[in-house]
Parts: structure tokens; sequence; C-alpha cells
């Protein structure tokens, strides 16, 4: 890099992430140069809305920006290393589970930045509270992450690789499966005819509690309880729904458990 | 019950739904006659927040007020109806898992007062927004129900037994099980000596997400996009904790299954 500044950026993708991330740093007065996917139609859809210019050709990337922002998967990520060539351009990842030293030997500098949060295209969302965590081969580029980062958030952190993946996999626990169970909530009660929105309440305290009290203060119900009456009659009733079923079973389980020790 | 109205009533029970209830009906005008309880510190203590009397022996449970409310286990219910005789008393339970009918043959007037949420007793909430699903043995009874559950909330619903049960069943997915998946987080998070506040913005997205987009629409992560090589690190890594690790393996195969099929 000629400079010690983060001017020109190219983002790699045109997921959730890399619309949620372009339109942030261009907000903060980056320059992005490019983008690039490896459908054009993605890539094609997100530079319009940036009014940038676009890429769907590994070969035909720029290899003069001051740094990449690569939101894509470990193999998106493979496959563009194999095929361009860089100095000391600045190579960053946005993944929980991606080691750092994948770019090692791509660059002279290289890091990582994780922000913690969910993305849907469909949703705005401020990056002003979302815990962005930071890793770098050098202090140096660590500083450098460090400016981009605060850029957009209040909340920046230095976290390792090791730290990162028992971060991701929390994450996972946390947001994407709790999602799916309720998104179980939503199927049983659309089979039943109710309408999901009565539970919204219930979800919305659920997360409040956890965060408020924390979440093993804030544990309630019948599996804490030990309440075998209940616990036996949803079983039966979840009869109709099998794969639901095991789940309930193993989560009550453990949670049983859990108040036991 | 020789008046159309409510005004006198007994609390059964001194849990966290005991706790808020009478609270929030004392504050409607409601005269809260008595409070019972098994254990004798459970009772005096609710009563003497609320200045009124107790008891914890079923046979000095007064039997002139105008409504009793059951906030006990089934197990609670039975044990005091064995002992008591009403006439044309109102006997209300809370619970979302026990039928209405339990109280058949106890008394003249009956229902069900179901209050979709979690509660807990160090936590001050509002009634307000949290629907209450009403059932009663007749439309009179309804009425009298309906009449007590808008004092305190705005969302009331006339829900029968079978679709009670179905939503205890969701609220159980959507509440205690995600509590105890937020739980998992706290846990790995803690064993790394990392500060759970840092996916406080994360919980609270997701939940604000399921609410607003759909969870069956806002489903993000690895399981969901099949990032295999991912979910292989993540259950590696989840080794040192196979508890967690087969709800991992197991929620990560439904999610798998689900944007499959």
């Amino acid at each position: 890099m000629s400079s010690t500044r983060i001017r020109h950026i190219i983002i790699l993708g045109a997921g959730n992430l890399a619309y949620h991330l372009s339109k942030a740093f261009r907000k903060e007065g980056l320059i992005i140069d490019q983008i690039y996917a490896r459908d054009a139609d993605d890539a094609a859809n997100l530079a319009r809305q940036l009014d940038v210019s676009w890429c769907s050709d590994i070969n035909k990337i720029k290899n003069n920006a001051d740094a990449y922002f690569f939101c894509l998967t470990d193999k998106g990520i493979a496959e563009i290393l194999a095929k361009t060539s860089f100095t000391d351009q600045l190579l960053i990842h946005l993944s929980g589970s991606i080691e750092m030293e994948v770019f090692k030997g791509k660059s002279s500098n290289y890091g990582v930045f994780y922000p913690l949060q969910t993305f849907s295209k469909d949703r705005e969302l401020s990056f002003r509270n979302i815990p962005i965590c930071l890793e770098a081969n050098s202090p140096e580029t660590l500083k450098l992450l460090e400016e981009l980062a605060y850029k957009l958030s209040d909340d920046v952190r230095a976290i390792d690789s090791a730290q990162r993946a028992i971060l991701h996999i929390a994450a996972v626990f946390a947001c994407n499966f709790s999602n799916y169970l309720f998104m179980i909530a939503e199927n049983i009660l659309k089979e039943n005819n109710i309408d999901f929105k009565i539970i919204a309440p219930l979800i919305q305290e659920t997360a409040k509690k956890a965060i408020d009290i924390i979440p093993s203060e804030a544990q309630t119900g019948p599996a804490k309880r030990k309440d075998i009456h209940i616990i036996n009659n949803h079983l039966e009733v979840l009869k109709k729904y099998p794969q639901y079923q095991e789940i309930y079973r193993l989560l009550t389980e453990r949670i049983q458990d859990h108040y036991t020790i």
C-alpha cells in the first residue's frame, strides 16, 4: 500500500453482508472501485445500487485498490486467491470461521473484520452497535483495520482466530438455531390456523430477558420445572410432528439435566 | 356469584405469575381477599407485598370470593379442588396445558385465563400488549373473563383448549428452548473468557427479524447455506462439549432438510 490510509476498496461478493458493508463504507466516504461476484446478475445488481463498476470474471478484478473485502465462503475466497496476485494490498475476510492465515503468502497485509450480526438484504441495519472483531497479521495492519471498523461501529475488539471460532459457534446457537425454533413455532401455529404474531411479545421478552438478566437466570417452562405431566402431553401432541418431537425431547432432557446438576 | 361483576378475588399460588397477576389486578382496583400457597413463607412473602391476608392451609381458603385464580401446576390445582367446595364462584386457571374441564363439577362457572408470556419475579412487566387467551364454560362466564382480561391487556382472544395446547407448545419452542440455546452460547463464551454481552445485539436483532420478517424468511447461517466446511469445523470444536455437539448436529440437519425440500 502506498498510503497508510484506506480509501479505495473492492468488495468481493454480493450477498447480504457485501450489500450492507458496501453501503455503510460508502456512506463513510470510502470509494468502492469495483464489485465482484461470480454471478454476473448479482454483481451487476449490487453495483447498480452503488453506481460503481462490477465484474464476474476473477481475472478482471482490479489489483490497485487499497483493500479487498472478501465477503465470501472459504471456497469463494480460495478460488480468487488461486487466480490473483497481490503484493501489499490489504486483504480482509469477514467470516467467523475462516482462519486469518488463508491469506498467508498472498499479500504482506491481511486480516479479519468480523461483524457479529445477522444480515438480511431487505432489512436496513446500523453497524453502530454491532461488535466488530478484528485480527491482523501485524500491529500496523490492526491499526488500519481499527480505523476502518471505528468508521462503522463503536464496539471494536481484537479477537484472535480461536476466540472468533468460539464466537461464531455461540452465534449459530443464539441466532441461527433460535430462529429455527421460532420457525418451528411458526409452522405449528400455521398448521393450526393460529396467527404467528400472537407470540411476538413472547419472543421479544425472551430476547430482552436473556440480555437483561442473562439466559441461565432467565430460564422458565415445564422442562425447568420438571413438570412431567405437561411434558408428556406436549410429546403426545407432537406425535403428529415427529421431526419436532425429537427436538422437543432432546432440549427438554438437556434443560432437566442442567437444573438437576 | 351474587353479582355479575368480579370484585373480590383470591390468588392461589405465589410464583412468578401469581406475583405479576396480583399486582396488576390490584392496580386495576380488584380486591385481593387472600393469597394461598402451600409454602407458608412464599404465601406470607407475596401477601406482605400486597398487604393482604394469606394462608398455607387449604382448609383456610375463604370460600366467599367472586373469583379464584389458580396460578398452580395441575397437581396443585387437583390438591385444592379435592379439599374445597364451591358453588358458583368463578374458578380460573392460567395454564397453557391444563384442560378447562379440570373444574367440571366443582363450580357452575369456570374458565381459563392464559397470558402468553414468560414471567420472572424480579422483572417488571406490563400486561398491556400480552395476548390473553380465554376459554369459559358458558358465554356469560366468557364475558366476565373478558372484562377481567381487558382490564390488563389490549389483546384478548377466545382460544379453546386444543388451540391453547398448541400455543403452549409453540411458546416452549420460541421461549424456553430458544433461551436454552442462548444459555449454551453463554456457557461456551464463558468457558472461553468472552463476555456474553458481545452477542446481545445479535440476540436482539434475531428476535426483531423473526417478528418483522417471519422466521422462515429470516433464517441465515452455515446450516441454511449448507456450508459443510464450517459445519465440520464447528463440530470439531464442539467435541469438547458433547452435549452441545449433539444439539448442533440435530438442529443443523433439520435446517438443511428444511431448505432441501
